[in-house]
């Protein structure tokens, strides 16, 4: 029995990987792999259909809401963002919480005008800036609402006066929020949605509408709309890896049922982390992730032997990022609520020995 | 049993889709599924690093280079491949020989100059334009070995002067060809090589090294080269099915075997074709493709039973791209001969009742 807790490409539910196994040698009793269908089949577009349903049935998506299934990865949108709604004749404000928000601002700075609203840097990004300003002429606010590598999340959505651009990649469904209130949200696939390879893209109509001309087709929000995710051969087995998660997280209870099991699973770790006077939490407390746990060890020398531990109970992906160090538990959304309930034993267990 | 004629995604390999199935449930005896297990650990740098070599040697590539697995579709390399390598200051030639190569010099000339050298756009494009000068002042010359969408393909590798590009999405290792005098290939994976979703590129370091710079990270094939195609996250998955299938490839003997298999097949097929004067063959013999044989009934109302008799016999795949209509029969590597000895059969039978 493996605990998979890590970062992205993370655990998705034993069911997704089951009918996903199936479906390679028969896809709905076709005779055909889903990996052999053509895309602009009634087969495919039975997939994206249900898979886009899903997605504005779970985020209770009013009805000016697109919702795109594109290539690539959250890195992939740090540049086509800004391609579609910057110039050099226009400002973009970013906030600057993370390692993937930095990114994503070197990004935008290529195509025009960056005003970073707040930097957490100083502080190895511990904390989410708490007081900054939007100014209201730049054309969109774009933030990260967790932040894998640094295990800080946002918990409130920020007012502004401005087009609101989140980058969900890693707690899109996790809990209830008004998805409503952004006019861009992306979120690679691989943590929450399904398997690495594709993103998912939650946008208002008329903000896409006044994207640039000018630029690649591929690159295009509009002519994505326009082709329902279709303009080229889409990334069949990725979306429909989505499609299959998505019915998982409906058939449990759907984002509300999910958020109480996430607030369970990250209070059993995070308590027995604070319970415990071998581990240090760097995060401020405000501004922990129910995502992604990082933590250290007081006694950097007894790190080896905890991780020594954790592979003998079966644990991936405990390590903490290269950049970063210490520990990182992911708490996606299909992580069991058993496979923390081990950890914390075995974190305790440890804690008795060596505290 | 079905019989898979589709132009992509296509048929694969019976044996990768059961690995591929199995690799899902739980990935080389790990207990983890492929889909969940990071992309930055041994398990799946072992999975890249081998379908990097398989491509060198069954490409039979020199030391000078690269191979790097991308996001996207050929339709990204459509734009990524000039955004890379032309300017406002610098042209590039292109042959308008499909609907693909159209699509690429579209993209290309948002970034510089496009000097198309030949278009055989008048004659529906029918055949592959056979006279025509490359300039040696272009920063590369651009082609489509193969064309999908009108059934035609180029039988030799062009003489120029300048850096060789060509997308070989869908006849890539198909046939031998001394692939070392291309400078850039690009391959869509959902045809002869996996799955939908991920990018084959192979190219001269020294070409690479010449690439703009300023542009976005995920754009810059520098950057992919510098991070062995794991800039961001890649498509796990999708890079697995292509190991899965290029292993399959080495086992039956590689490209020069595979290239006997596809002569067979598409010898079978073009001659029972001639051989029936119900069929009309529209593509000029010389330039006919071993890939995607296109053809129409000389009655046109015949055509509804014709495609009905195919679906009867367990064949997909078989109607003409929508913009040409008629039919097209796909012969990508993993096409058994059974298959196109069952087809033909039927198009004898259908002939003796209706020629």
């Amino acid at each position: 029995m493996k605990h998979n807790f890590n970062a992205g490409p993370s655990i998705l539910p034993r069911v997704v990987f089951e009918e996903a196994s199936r479906a390679i040698l028969d896809f709905n009793g076709t005779g055909l792999s889903i990996l052999e269908i053509g895309h602009r089949t009634p087969l495919f577009e039975a997939v994206l259909q249900e898979a886009v349903s899903l997605v504005k049935e779970l985020m209770q998506l009013k009805e000016d809401k697109e919702v795109l299934f594109l290539h690539g990865g959250a890195s992939t949108q740090f540049f086509q963002l800004p391609m579609n709604f910057l110039s050099k004749e226009t400002t973009a404000a970013y906030l600057d919480a993370g390692v993937w928000g930095s990114k994503a601002i070197k990004e935008a700075k290529l195509f025009g005008n960056v005003k970073v609203v707040a930097s957490s840097k100083e502080t190895h990004y511990d904390r989410i800036p708490d007081s900054y300003s939007v100014p209201d002429d730049a054309v969109y606010f774009h933030y990260t609402t967790n932040n894998t590598i640094e295990g800080t999340q946002m918990h409130a959505i920020p007012a502004v006066n401005i087009p609101l651009v989140a980058d969900m990649s890693s707690d899109i469904l996790s809990r209830e929020m008004d998805f409503n209130r952004f006019d861009f949200i992306y979120a690679g696939a691989q943590k929450n949605i399904g398997a690495a390879g594709v993103n998912l893209v939650v946008a208002n109509k008329g903000f896409l509408e006044k994207g640039n001309t000018g630029i690649p087709s591929m690159m295009e929000y509009r002519q994505h709309v326009a082709n329902g995710s279709m303009l080229n051969t889409p990334p069949v087995f990725a979306i429909y890896v989505c499609l299959l998660t998505l019915r998982w997280l409906k058939s449990i209870g759907g984002v509300a049922a999910m958020e109480k099991i996430n607030d369970q699973k990250a209070s059993l770790l995070y308590n027995t982390l604070e319970s415990l006077p071998i581990f240090h939490l760097p995060v401020a407390p405000q501004d922990r992730s129910l995502m992604n746990a990082v933590f250290t060890m007081k006694d950097p020398d007894l790190e080896a032997s905890f991780l020594q531990a954790c592979k003998e109970e079966g644990m991936v992906g405990v390590k903490g990022h290269r950049s970063v160090g210490g520990f990182r538990i992911s708490l996606y959304n299909a992580l069991p609520l058993s496979s923390v309930e081990t950890l914390t034993a075995l974190m305790k267990h440890f804690a008795s020995k060596h505290g």
